[in-house]
């Protein structure tokens, strides 16, 4: 509680993007978010008044921070299963608990769980041996997917193999990591929802999105996921609902899916690729596009508040990230902006406060409208001024 | 410029709610607001990084601010004028300029510059002496207004007078200080208007509101105006325009009026009460009830980049001012924002980090949707759970 204000203490440990997103609805409730970064360059804390330090696998750190938060959570995986489980037992209010978190850190984990549960994952097995794989690989057909237990993530630890050979190639490069080996599904599309669920027990959930991806990284989101039927919609939103309540989530839950059936039936022939317990760039759209925010959400959810409304403000909305562009763009950012917002000046922006790197996830827009077609050209534009400082082509 | 990120550095001075919000709009334009605050407790230095401390009227403290700052703004009308120009002599950026911002310091030199300009404002004189009050409620009749030239808001040096006794009193009362007295105008309600100017001179104009005021004190705004015929509104942009470009605001410019005429035919009939260069009270419902907020706005203007859009996101918007309640409310205001986000899930909650006193404005409640009376009844019901701990009567 601070006694300034009479109002409850939030803790996340990470001080990237989502928690520097986090600390803007926080400031909204009356609150200022307390960050563990890892240093005074991590986006949340450039932003933030209560930043402290440290390392996430640090128990010492964590316990430190901890301390005089009315509950702690979390903007990325990396706290380890038993620091977490060692700070319950100090007594702290930890959301997402660790119980609930280990089902996203681990994908092998995860992938039991839901098997048990009978929501539908791909075919998968662990991968200890090259023999694992190819065995596995003999039920399915190459290629198949080799994935890392813990830790991938934009396309890191996700490897396709072709054939035994690339198999080898791949356990020799990585010994002693937990691997497993996974079905390639034939894909159509991939979809996230978000849920919330505090603990009281209530669930809120927005609608489901499309991500397109480009090289395993989520490019464009697309709120509500274009020719979603409302039944195949309701149901991936009931299996979402399911997960959070099964597997004792409290905060945000982030459902990744490969969509595999035909878009229009009542039945939205999904598996689950992924599962994330926190606010999640396939959520960022909310942030203009839902009348309550993932980041206002996952507070509101953590400290048990009732959940806000979670309907769009807009008949679509389009998301772009903005990877860092390449080497060598002679206009700084700054007038970069000024084009994108001369060019687009509807179009909403959030910059990371990130250094620019090829690659590097430094932002997103976003577009709210009516035709999803030219909300998507409008944030194509914006984002080739940001990353490229020129415009892009109009399209045809 | 901010080495780590490429981005400008905008500098505040004053650390109220308007820098709190401004902060918060910073963050996604990459930025981090630098706030010059009077102390750590000021709502804007809970929640941002960047904060140094100093008063207003301290010239050293304002350069030593200014420093490394690309363009330095406030968030009130405290910098004195001399001090403001002492920084455009040094080469700060000062948006807006002392040129502009006297007009909002010094109700006499606004009443003179509008009036020269063909502007309505009430009909109003010096008041230095007992005479000057009596004489020129001789011409307008009692009661009339007696205003401190420089200083007052929310109610605060502003005098009903109602006979020549009256007038005496307060100006023995006041020695020493610069006074006008104006005519209390035939008011049948009051409006405001924002609109922001770059250097540049791109101007963009929000929707024009109306604001319930109590006690000298704004309760409520409704966006748009309701009744407010299209002809009219359109009226009072332009001279909300006019006003932003020939006093040569950079930044925000709120315009308050009365309104005296008729609503629905094109002449507004409308006379301007007071003006504000940054964002505004009378602005909030923009967080989510425009394209563009105010706060998101005054940073582009301030930094000469293209203006953003200021279409509404939805057809009515109703805003009500949280006021600290009464002393002794048992309940803590961690538990009755819980019974308002329980009660009222779509009601957006701004709260601004104060201690609650009586009267005090501690924050802001926002509700979007088609029907007006029930946004309102929505927004009295979450201030009054905010206030008072305590549900409001049903509307009957």
């Amino acid at each position: 509680m601070d006694i300034r204000t009479g109002l409850p203490i939030v803790g996340m440990v990470g001080g990237g993007q989502l928690a520097r997103m986090t600390h803007q609805a926080a400031v909204a409730l009356g609150q200022s978010l307390r960050i563990l970064a890892t240093g005074p360059d991590d986006g949340a804390a450039l932003v933030a008044a209560d930043v402290h330090f440290g390392q996430p696998d640090d128990l010492e750190a964590l316990r430190r921070f901890a301390k005089g938060c009315d509950v702690v959570t979390f903007d990325h995986e990396h706290v380890p299963e038993v620091h977490a489980r060692a700070l319950v037992a100090d007594g702290v209010a930890v959301h997402p608990g660790p119980g609930a978190l280990r089902h996203a850190q681990d994908k092998r984990v995860m992938r039991e769980r839901l098997g048990a549960l009978g929501i539908p994952v791909p075919r998968w097995r662990p991968a200890g041996t090259v023999a694992d794989v190819v065995g596995f690989a003999e039920g399915t057909g190459w290629p198949v997917v080799v994935k890392s237990v813990r830790g991938g993530y934009d396309g890191r630890g996700v490897w396709p193999v072709d054939g035994p050979g690339a198999a080898a190639e791949l356990l020799a490069a990585n010994p002693g990591r937990a691997l497993l080996v996974e079905e390639r599904v034939p894909l159509r599309r991939e979809l996230a929802v978000q849920v919330a669920r505090s603990p009281f027990g209530q669930v809120a959930v927005y609608p489901v999105v499309e991500t397109v991806q480009r090289d395993g990284i989520c490019v464009e989101v697309l709120a509500p996921a274009p020719g979603l039927g409302a039944a195949a919609a309701t149901r991936i939103q009931e299996l979402a609902i399911r997960v959070a309540t099964e597997l004792d989530v409290v905060g945000l839950l982030a459902v990744e899916l490969f969509q595999t059936g035909a878009p229009a039936g009542p039945d939205p022939g999904v598996v689950v690729n992924e599962l994330a317990m926190r606010p999640h760039n396939s959520g960022h759209w909310t942030i203009e596009g839902a009348r309550t925010s993932q980041f206002e959400q996952h507070l509101r959810a953590v400290l048990d508040y009732p959940l806000g409304e979670t309907g769009m403000t807009a008949p679509a909305v389009a998301l772009a990230n903005v990877l860092g562009g390449p080497e060598g763009v002679a206009m700084p950012l700054d007038e970069r902006l000024h084009h994108l917002f001369a060019t687009e000046p509807g179009v909403k922006v959030h910059l990371y406060g990130k250094q620019v790197r090829p690659g590097r996830k430094i932002g997103h827009v976003t577009a709210l409208g009516e035709d999803l077609a030219r909300l998507r050209a409008r944030t194509a534009r914006a984002v080739r001024w940001l990353r490229e400082g020129a415009a892009a082509e109009e399209p045809a």
